[in-house]
């Protein structure tokens, strides 16, 4: 992790270690909201401070009556320049919660909002200095304030290690994910399940990479509701996108995975569990696998967009008009 | 409300004023989860005790650090038979959670799994000794032995009169909802859309009305991520169901109306501001409109499985195989 990286997140922890601690709040839209689910699941494992995800908007008009000086508030936006995260952020503020942002752009209005401004780099970079290797930095290491243990340090020296294992999954899932869009260039409804530390993935394949990116109706159906509604849907020839995850909520993916391919020729499944993972410590591979599974989900997303000759950049509505 | 579910859910909420309350869990399956929706938002506005709302599998997969005894543990299985939900029950209540269940079946599994269960009516009944009725009483019961205010003593009369609203309302959609469903006949997909306290309800109609019981695809919405992912999956042909609530979210469904409208030619409104709710009181009536908007929206899942020839109670898998 870059010098600066470290310095910025180990800032806004050793803040929280400062303060009595009595909630968590994490705060974004679309994206970068998924990308704050992991966190929400390991904070609801290995601490009783609960932590909550919110959609800015919403956060912001029916704001929490727990949220105040006992309250620290992650928000993320790429830009920066999202209004009603920034929004949420400042409100935050106000009430006299801890503040901590993430941006890929330094100084943006978000940056400025938060008491503590974290930047991430995008494409290219390592894993350590990515927008997940930031928020997985400000996640142990408030764990390790909160109760000092050897497992949150072994966690955050992870971070420096993971891009060999993203590396290696991307490999093994190349020939996987150009078979997928060759198989679902005609789809005009693509459903993705999964479950705990995925489900985040999950919902932004659905509504970003499909939904917004590909023009593709979706859905991310959760694999344990799925028996208590949406399997309805399930036929020969819809399609399903199913992540197995290796967390604590595989055997409700496991489920789901045999209901599906008992009535679905279609379904597609990415399985942590076939990750070579060997460098991360073996009581942490539940919390990083689901990670590795997103970064195999964007080669997903980018085959489909060559088959179908629609470019993931490509928008209709998304910075072209005022909304 | 009949005496026997007043003695009923008093005790609970009896019970839980007895206790030191540390955060309060809402468990439970599709609809069952779906309907404890609204109290999660209300707790969330009224009173810092965290809560919190969790598929039932997934709870007892990876059950939250925080359960314990000083966790209110609230769960819902009509049948009372949902295994997952009965475990989830047995677990919370091993764990030390003072556990309240809502049943429609006396002596269930789950009702013998829960320390305070409570029974509820099903159609045909008064509000008051529906589901949401209460559910509605334990809500506010538990926030006025948290902090004794009048409001939530109003609350609880409210459910009392609520029938009439709710009557008024469907009367109101009946011409609307029997024109849905024509209109969407032929639809193999419709997007629900919602934000705040109606939320639940928009999750409720997609996985359960039009994925479960009419084979429609969907999926719900969020009115404000609408506009961080989803919205590019609008067009003139594409249809949309907005749930427009009158609660603290409002705002977030005007945005998503306002351009949904502009590019689709086929978005249905339910508007909860034109619901005649005069016997609710004025700082109520963004809690309840809620619920009023769940039991019209049956009307439009009712009228869309009249013009597809399709009932409601028609399953492929469900009931009719192991799963």
């Amino acid at each position: 992790m870059k010098a600066e990286h470290i310095e910025q997140y180990k800032k806004a922890v050793a803040a929280v270690g400062a303060k009595k601690i009595k909630n968590i709040y994490l705060v974004a839209c679309g994206g970068s909201k998924a990308f704050m689910n992991p966190s929400q699941y390991i904070f609801d494992l290995e601490t009783d401070v609960p932590a909550a995800v919110y959609s800015s908007n919403e956060f912001v008009h029916r704001c929490p009556k727990g949220l105040g000086e006992g309250s620290v508030v992650i928000t993320c936006s790429h830009s920066g320049n999202t209004p009603e995260t920034v929004r949420a952020t400042s409100l935050a503020r106000e009430k006299g919660a801890l503040t901590i942002a993430f941006s890929n752009l330094v100084d943006s209005p978000l940056w400025k909002a938060a008491e503590y401004p974290i930047h991430y780099d995008w494409t290219g970079c390592d894993f350590a200095d990515s927008r997940y290797g930031m928020i997985y930095a400000v996640t142990f290491g408030i764990l390790n304030v909160l109760a000092p243990c050897e497992k949150y340090e072994k966690a955050i020296a992870t971070l420096d290690v993971l891009q060999a294992c993203i590396d290696r999954a991307k490999e093994l899932h190349s020939v996987r994910a150009n078979k997928f869009g060759k198989d679902h260039k005609r789809d005009s409804l693509i459903y993705t399940m999964a479950s705990g530390s995925n489900y985040g993935s999950a919902y932004s394949f659905a509504i970003c990479l499909l939904m917004e990116m590909s023009w593709v109706n979706s859905n991310s159906i959760h694999s344990g509701e799925y028996f208590h509604g949406p399997f309805e849907c399930t036929d020969y020839d819809v399609p399903f996108l199913l992540l197995k995850g290796i967390d604590q909520c595989r055997p409700l993916d496991e489920r789901a995975e045999n209901f599906c391919k008992k009535y679905s020729d279609r379904v597609t499944v990415i399985d942590a569990a076939e990750f070579d993972l060997h460098e991360v410590p073996e009581e942490l591979k539940c919390y990083f696998a689901a990670v590795v599974t997103d970064y195999v989900l964007r080669d997903y997303a980018e085959a489909l967009a060559d088959h179908r000759g629609h470019p993931l950049t490509v928008r209709r509505y998304m910075w072209r008009m005022e909304y």
